[in-house]
């Protein structure tokens, strides 16, 4: 019998659709153990997606995370939401409940120092699924956490391919100064961007998985899918909507639900055309000391099977 | 009578020659409430601005004010000193004592914001003299100081004349995206740049003046002064050196030694020859709502009085 | 008696109401031997600034004198042109008549090219009053003139001063990477910026010595100047409107019209904020190599002198 | 029988190995005319590459095609060779006999004009192999040629690719302006980059074929693709060089050699990390309007196979 420690991580997000499923993966997911839920400014603003992360928690029966909110704008940028894919409140499609949990009296960067420094080294993972300002602003005032943290899995950027300009992707462009700090510190840093996340496409067939779970948080997530495929279908033509985040939390839990490659990244910021692209050098073999690399290749089955298991798991928890 | 309050002030500080000489004034100057001194890379590394400034703690008998260590990189580009004009250790030519304070133990981010919370709105002063990365942080951390705060009186910067390259000032180059966060805040601002501060220099006369004083401090000041005055004579090619920090702390205890002029400021980020420029846009009058202005014209006399009138309020402490 | 041989010079403007005078200046005075007149989009467009030069012409008397018309558009940007300043037209304000001369049939760049390869080296002038679209093409097409021209004259930039925007002046700014390339070959460059023509007020007094030489081309001045004099009022707030072109001309025909100091120059291509400044580096003496000057200070009557001088000396031409 | 014209070109290269078999097959083939050769400064300086120019003609005995010389240094920047591929001469490997025919006077901007001009509109075909210098010169002194042309197929750039940095390619990074400009008209444009010719690899096979063909100028061709293939070996890690330039003639020839995506194509000029980047946005369908379209797959034997029919051709010219 092989006995595996589940993996500590904090999810920092800006639910945002495809946050929440990150989350309920997260939650549900019996190899994680979620040491907290940082909030930051993007999709929509820091009030609105702190209080969608708490309505998710009440969804999915969260009770015993902390969950602390961050940084409210970029850290040099003016704030820009993503209101055509995500809707007014940022989580729209389902009613959303109140929220019964409260927040930490931290802030998101003081919690995930605090959280990392009181946890043995090499044992904490971050999982960045919305801008990088708290993991910059968090590693700026307390450089020890770079040796500290096990590594880095961000949902953000592409290599090759953009939504937010045909060059960038939106949780780096709209802080392309925090995913600079971010992607050059020497942490062990996955990016799973959107090669990877476009092919997280929730077709009919996943959407009558989960909804063949029958409880009540996969109907929120049922309904959380319907907008999103809507928003996704006008907004950038896809036929079926790509789920970004919730792919960094599965490649937490297992590494082989996707590929990845070492390869020198790093964030452009001053490109008239290429503001915020995360520049991959492929010219030449990544050396041996690069700690970046890059997600492609999504076992699609497996990962939505990861969803699946996690909604079913979760059952449906007293409101 | 004319009761007059003393000014509220934190002294954001990276000693440096002339970042010593505005803790002194700033300490014995009685129309200075020095709520605390905190330390920012820049002239050094952290850890010896650090000890510098606890030296000259112990240099000016400071026992009851509150130092707090701060950033110890700019926000995004590599840490650059300024070795060539404040040697190996920051604050080369006397030698430094041992400190005997120890630093509170909290971050300069967390400093600064407890402290603005903790007084009335509208009485505390930033006083940075050197890279604005602590008060970037903080105001990226906490967003509420902007309104709190009473202004920030900053050294750095200048129109129309550069140290650092033709067009920038060590102070914001450094860490330009941390100065555009600062100067880009709706919070009163006045920008003590070289324009004002070359004018400030330490002259013969003032040499004498210091001597004259007697004391250990103004001995200690002496010293600085000369290698300050060397340095500044090879690396800039100066007469006699240039002492740029106690300017700033001079305009908060008498404004009316210098002359302000409104301006909208603004830092520039991705210029080739002007990276980390203060931008002033002379072309019309200032806007009613511009909460920027510049300082001009020193009163030479009147500045090197308030420096040795403290010097001479400090005395002799025991050490 | 001394005898002076007459400065040789091609005039390289855009009219342009200083544009008209400078034009005006370099003919009617007699030290000034006019080769041709190339035109170059900025004030209005190609089409309008080359008609708008040979109706100056006519109104002139100038049958002897090629013209050839140069650039349509900028190098990289996109045209702008100063309508603001100069009307529809160009040159609104007087009637203008009919031209009576032709174009030459060369493009302004191969004017340029021939009419300096064709005299001995170190005798032909250029003085540019636009954006140096055309000076740029030039010597990348034919890289020998850099060495054979005397000198480059220019209307253009200012060392603290803008007008384009905070930092930019006009004929700079709407092509930089041209300004770049002239700014940068190792000819001599004098910059008559704005420093200098901020200085060149056509004051009432101006007017009034204009009118008082009572011919056909004073009134047009006049009423050029009266035209002029409303934008500039409206536009940016001046009282009297400064006459920038002319300056270039004047300082041709005696330098000691104004001061000159010896400075590197060069032009900022990225800036956000900077995008078109001339940059000029006072940290230290110009190095012994340097071939860029900045001019100052300008002698008001004795410039005004010139163009009145010159206007009578022109009389009143047969149309 | 179906009578096709020959389609008119003029190449405009800097030889450079590719540029060599480019020109050769540019001869050899049947289907082109060859109206032209330009040089721009590149793989080396203006001197080199024309003198291999001029060298390559009497290889393959073209003795009534004009030769113009061009470009000596890009638009803005600063020039930079490319010895480590090409060598010191610019075309390393075979002896080189001294040219037999003579330049034409006109510069290659003049000689781009003229012979656009002369043609019938639609009829001629701009085929750049090396940087865009001289058709940027040409277009912004002529703009009517924008409209003249046929179309532009240049080798250059790439699309997720680089090779003189992750974004970029050798050609259009040594001139960005002058791509930008060329990009940037609204001729038909094909960009025959890095992606395609990466692609064009001289298999052994492949210089088998060649050396079968067993005359002088096939055996010119063996020994510059030996030396070209030892400095990719070295240089770049590749195990057969790609042979970029010739991929663009023989897209003219016949496209049915490679396959074509209609895509909006910019050229970033600003980028730390991405200067010079062929920037494509294929985030939707390009527009009706879109003028640029980026090749890709090349039809291996069939583009050798007219690289081996040319020679074959040539045959083996009295020299
Ligand atoms: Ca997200
Ligand atoms: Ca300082
Ligand atoms: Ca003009
Ligand atoms: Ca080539």
């Amino acid at each position: 019998m092989v006995l595996t420690m589940a993996e500590k991580i904090i999810l920092d997000c800006d639910p945002g659709h495809d946050d929440a499923i990150a989350l309920l993966l997260a939650h549900g997911n019996p190899d994680i153990e979620l040491l907290g839920v940082t909030t930051v400014m993007g999709n929509q603003t820091i009030e609105k997606v702190t209080r969608n992360a708490l309505a998710i928690a009440r969804v999915a029966g969260i009770t015993d995370v902390p969950f602390a909110r961050g940084a409210h704008r970029p850290l040099v940028r003016q704030i820009e939401v993503a209101e055509s894919i995500h809707g007014e409140s940022g989580l729209d499609g389902p009613v959303l409940p109140e929220p019964t949990i409260e927040l930490d009296a931290r802030h998101a960067v003081d919690f995930i120092i605090d959280t990392v420094m009181a946890h043995e080294p090499g044992t904490v993972t971050l999982v960045p699924t919305g801008a990088l300002t708290n993991i910059a602003l968090a590693v700026r005032k307390e450089p020890r956490i770079t040796e500290r943290v096990k590594q880095v899995v961000l949902m953000g950027g592409g290599v090759n391919v953009g939504n937010w300009s045909a060059t960038s992707e939106f949780n780096i462009v709209i802080d392309p100064e925090a995913a600079h700090i971010v992607f050059n510190e020497c942490w062990p840093l996955t990016m799973v961007g959107l090669d990877l996340t476009h092919e997280a496409l929730a077709t009919d067939e996943v959407a009558a998985s989960i909804a063949a779970v029958g409880t009540g948080p996969a109907r929120f997530v049922g309904e959380l899918l319907e907008f999103f495929g809507e928003t996704y279908r006008e907004a950038q033509g896809f036929d079926h909507p790509p789920v970004h985040d919730p792919c960094a939390v599965a490649f937490v839990i297992d590494p082989s639900v996707m590929q990845v490659v070492k390869v020198p990244l790093d964030v452009e910021l001053t490109g008239t055309l290429t503001l915020g692209m995360t520049v991959a050098d492929f010219r030449a073999p990544a050396p041996a000391d690069c700690t970046t690399q890059v997600a492609r290749n999504l076992d699609h089955p497996k990962f939505w099977g990861m969803v699946v298991d996690a909604l079913e798991r979760i059952g449906d928890p007293q409101l």
